[in-house]
């Protein structure tokens, strides 16, 4: 057994990590020095995952032509992403949603084929593999923020084409596209609150007691 | 824009509690201070999530009544994957997989109705709201090890009789029962990896360049 107590420097190191991490979109180019990439990737593998099946696996990407093929994908997702949005479509079209082309680095993070054989923990909740491999991406993002790099998660893309331009072999599927690199700074709150696009809601409005919409 | 470093102190808690967070199914009992949970819930309620939609909702279970027929719920779904499980059934039961009725609080964490709403992200990738909802889990995962508290993830359960149980509106949907206080120490390592159910597969092989499979 490890010992349980944090110093309360400690402690307020993780909290600063949680409150600080941002989902960036602006990147100011640069590199991530190899051991800290392995730092990061090694904080990710340090992750939960549903009877131990670590369903993750990271592709990275240092072909310029297949970033750029990547970005294409998600600039058409994002134009019919508009489309769908209707009457916000302008708005949305005006946000930068992702920094494929400005980031030091960009790695898909994706679900291993095969997951059918993992039963433990998954035989009514087979969705617990998207949820080991997001636990895994948030140990990344505060592990990114710790270092002082940004990192974005970007979920517009087509993920049958984005499987098929990684040559994923069947079953396996593409869950995000991670930009990782240098910043100038970080957003003080969500971009998406910055630019207008959606409010923060109160904690307490989320928060029942015993039963679905009881308020204590 | 906030400053970007960390001291070197500060970046070594992050990884300390990335590293040090285990799912924990054996709880010594007693209280988490009001003021703790609160903490925890706020570091959740942190996680980023697509297009800001905060699809989490947490529900505090205090009724023992409840606590006893989700420790049922969870029993029978044991044994339901002790039998899917076939010649590692036996070894199956013997695991103890949730702290249920020894832990400190047990808190639902759900995802809210009313999700098809939310376009931006999740048009073709429907699946980001769990993604943003198990971010918000690790966030108050890794701050209970930073508070020196256990926390374990069940999913052993039937969503949509846990979802009755907790009188969940149509399309709302639990994904996580989670077991939350003090415990005597951490284990130094995955319980079923100390258990022998599993071993745990290396970082490298879990990595690729460019293309899946392809390892540098």
């Amino acid at each position: 057994m490890s010992e349980a107590a944090f110093s309360p420097d400690e402690r307020a190191a993780v909290y600063r990590a949680i409150a600080e991490r941002r989902d960036m979109r602006h990147f100011s180019g640069g590199t991530v020095a190899p051991e800290v990439l392995a730092r990061l990737l090694e904080a990710a593998h340090h992750a939960p995952s549903v009877g131990l099946m670590q369903p993750w696996r990271f592709i990275r990407i240092t072909d310029p032509a297949l970033r750029s093929s990547m970005q294409e994908q998600v600039e058409q997702e994002r134009v019919r992403t508009a489309e769908a949005l209707g009457e916000r479509a302008d708005q949305f079209m005006k946000l930068k949603v992702e920094g494929i082309s400005d980031c030091a680095e960009v790695i898909v993070a994706a679900l291993m084929d095969g997951r059918e054989q993992f039963v433990f923990g998954r035989r009514t909740m087979p969705e617990m593999d998207i949820a080991s491999m997001s636990c895994a991406i948030q140990n990344m993002w505060l592990a990114a923020r710790a270092e002082g790099l940004g990192m974005g998660w970007v979920s517009l893309f087509d993920p049958d084409k984005l499987a098929a331009l990684l040559n994923m072999p069947e079953g396996a599927r593409p869950l995000a596209i991670l930009c990782l690199g240098p910043v100038t700074g970080f957003y003080p709150a969500p971009m998406l609150v910055l630019e207008g696009w959606a409010q923060e809601r109160p904690l307490e409005q989320l928060l029942y007691d015993n039963q679905w919409g009881v308020h204590r």
